[in-house]
């Protein structure tokens, strides 16, 4: 693995310039003025994010013998919904201004006193409360219960019959083809349905650039088991994921942590919860859910749809409901995440700072950067011979514009960890590049003929 | 490549049948009686849809050096679809029966006559036409415009200002991030940027299983290019398209063909669009569409923006607005395209159908089946042992259930090039299994250390 070395702990801001400038994420439809909490993901943002859904499934999915994907639509039967508690439960407490009509998320207000969680939280806030908006006093109303699901109609006709909901989570999906999974797999429990997808909440939120979003993008497996073992397998699945971001992701385990649930918090789906939390520079802030959803999820779209959601145990020879654990990821927090943690800071001999992301190799947007030493017209085609022969086995970048010093530093700004450099010696004398290490910034020279297994060695050893 | 043989021509219930039962694709929300035009995709559907997406990607962006990636968020700023016209002009004429209310897409009914295309579209009924739907005559309304963008809601207020829509082509993103990408990317003309995502249409249409469905998922790229190159890409792109399909789908090339929208025909941003279709069992049908929409968009969202999207050409001391060229398909109607043109019938020498599906290896959801030739206790560890030896490298599926024979059947039928079956044997004499190819049925003998090896050269030979 990369030595991370001390990292550096990096402001948000930062983060959010160099995403811009280097086309990792752009406000969404900036030319507009932007949209609110919606990001537009660049060339380099949608390369590391392949690279995290590449992972999951592979680590979820595919090198597991219990685990398959689906892929269930957004928009479905509203009754779905019903079924979910989302129409009843999936709300949030805002309150309006009497004065200017701004409107806040109640229990975000300062000296809010909250009792309760869902549906049913009460809020109660200090009667002379200031509101942060327009500064008068004591001009709240009363919190009310504000639906979070986007609403849409499906058809021409917009009324009560045509109205459908933007999915404001993958997990229905799985419930949902619980029984088309299990026919069409006769897999025996335990067994997890994974699906990686967009959802949806019509949140009033802070921000935090994509750490809340209104549309963002999850990776959620429902792992079904006997009742009896729901409890060990939270515990596993707990575990199991923690080690998934040390391991996989290379992320700094001191800025990770477990944060269990207080009973009175938990949704109404759960009997645990546990998040992965990581230290943002806002603080603490969720990652990944863990939940123990019980039988809960299977029970509702059985009563409501009236079909049996069971599993036959032939052994046993009777019908049970599964329990399910529920490890539920955010590729857009991942991908903050990365970005966060891989900062880093160096001051070089001439007291300039080098900025370097040291993403882990396999996880990188750009894994090996093409440099000819300048434009050089002798030059330039042996470059871009390399490149064409590199591009189909690695992500590749070729950069032959300004200084070779600036260019090294612009791939150590976003993270790529290896350069081939080609210069006059190649053509004039050894037909052999120079490779360059982002985090060591050592050089060595590599023959032409063995360039492609040397940089597969090299990315699979750092 | 595979040989294909004859093929065999499919209706689509068998397709839709099969895909039910293996867990290609299933009803959306069955349990709840679907929804309309609405599917989910199963297991096997997913990995399919994986590897399309994953050659289109690694032909249209990673390989090439002149294409980049984004990803817009699926609902962004308004304003877009005001420049795009899509708020003006993406409409369906519609016309509702007096009598039993039902509403149809006017162009469709038998006997319209159609006169112009888009919004302006004019569309004229026989007097005396019957309902399709309750039988009366003369009971049709005048056609009138539909948008066919769905609307949502943002924030808690439900008014005019709060309105948003899903988008209706992921192309917007690429046009409005157009100057972000140019910045942070540094590209010279010509260059492209591609997308992969869903969108959404609130049509009314006859379905045709996955053909056409009220959300979808694009994959679309434009292509920015100096104006007076703009004919002869467009052509390029046309022969570049079609030879995905043919050469790295393997679809058969005689049930593809190139249809040209006549002039009147063509969007109000095209100035030529050439479709690719496909010889489905209802007929010929779009797969893609490779549409010249020269600098319809850039100038579009620069008047309504304010802002010049235009290219700097350091040559030519000038601003330019480049011109475009749109390949667009869509991942479900290739799905079905590669169900359809796979799908073979074979009587055996027993006079039993064998069904094959005769994906391209590299396309197939398994790749490799590890079947022990009986679930007796001495074979099945070493089958698990040889399926946890191949899990990383290979789609693999386990499989012991019923006989030998039934279990290469079932392979067949989902398109999974290789089985590896593991016999008494292995475990007593040679430590070799038997490797089984799906299209000619030979097995060969292969020792276990170098299984790995000859499953990746067959699978790569194929």
């Amino acid at each position: 693995m990369t030595d991370q070395g001390e990292g550096r702990r990096v402001d948000m801001e930062t983060i959010v310039s160099l995403c811009k400038r280097r086309g990792f994420v752009f406000p969404s439809a900036e030319i507009y003025g932007g949209f609110a909490n919606t990001y537009d993901y660049g060339p380099l943002g949608v390369e590391l994010r392949r690279q995290i859904r590449a992972s999951w499934w592979k680590a979820m999915v595919q090198e597991r013998d219990d685990v398959v994907g689906i892929e269930a639509a957004i928009i479905t039967n509203p009754r779905v919904y019903i079924a979910s508690g989302h129409l009843e439960h999936f709300t949030d407490p805002l309150v309006d201004c009497r004065n200017c009509k701004a409107r806040f998320r109640a229990d975000d207000l300062p000296g809010a006193t909250v009792d309760g969680a869902g549906a049913s939280m009460k809020v109660a806030l200090p009667p002379d409360l200031t509101c942060p908006s327009c500064g008068t006093r004591g001009s709240f109303t009363e919190a009310r219960q504000f639906n979070l699901m986007f609403e849409t109609n499906v058809g021409p006709l917009r009324d009560e019959s045509s109205v459908a909901y933007l999915r404001p989570e993958t997990a229905q999906g799985m419930f949902v083809n619980f029984e088309n999974v299990l026919n069409s797999t006769r897999r025996k429990l335990p067994f997890g349905i994974a699906q990686n997808g967009k959802s949806f909440r019509n949140e009033i939120t802070p921000g935090n650039f994509i750490f809340r979003m209104l549309e963002f993008e999850q990776m959620e497996m429902e792992y079904f088991c006997y009742p009896e073992r729901g409890r060990e397998l939270y515990e596993y699945w707990r575990e199991e994921r923690m080690r998934w971001y040390v391991e996989r992701l290379g992320i700094r385990p001191e800025r990770l942590r477990f944060r269990e649930h207080p009973p009175e918090a938990l949704s109404h789906y759960s009997s645990g919860t546990t998040d992965v939390e990581y230290e943002f520079p806002f603080g603490w802030g969720e990652l990944e859910g863990i939940a123990y959803r019980t039988d809960f999820d299977l029970r509702r779209h059985s009563e409501v749809s009236g079909r049996q959601l069971s599993y036959f145990d032939e052994e046993r020879k009777e019908h049970i409901v599964p329990h399910v654990v529920e490890p539920a990821a955010g590729v857009d927090r991942i991908m903050a995440v990365l970005l966060l943690d891989a900062y880093d800071e160096e001051q070089d001999e001439r007291g300039e700072t080098r900025v370097v992301l040291r993403f882990k190799p396999d996880l990188a947007p750009v894994q090996v950067a093409i440099l000819p030493l300048s434009r050089n017209e002798r030059l330039v085609p042996t470059a871009r011979e390399v490149w064409t022969r590199l591009r189909p086995r690695f992500r590749t970048q070729y950069d032959d514009a300004q200084s070779i010093g600036r260019r090294y530093r612009r791939q150590d700004e976003i993270g790529t960890p290896l350069c081939v450099t080609v210069d006059f010696q190649t053509i004039e004398e050894d037909q052999a590049v120079t490779i360059r290490d982002r985090d060591s910034m050592e050089q060595v020279r590599v023959g032409l003929e063995e360039l492609t297994d040397r940089l597969e060695e090299r990315l699979s050893a750092l």
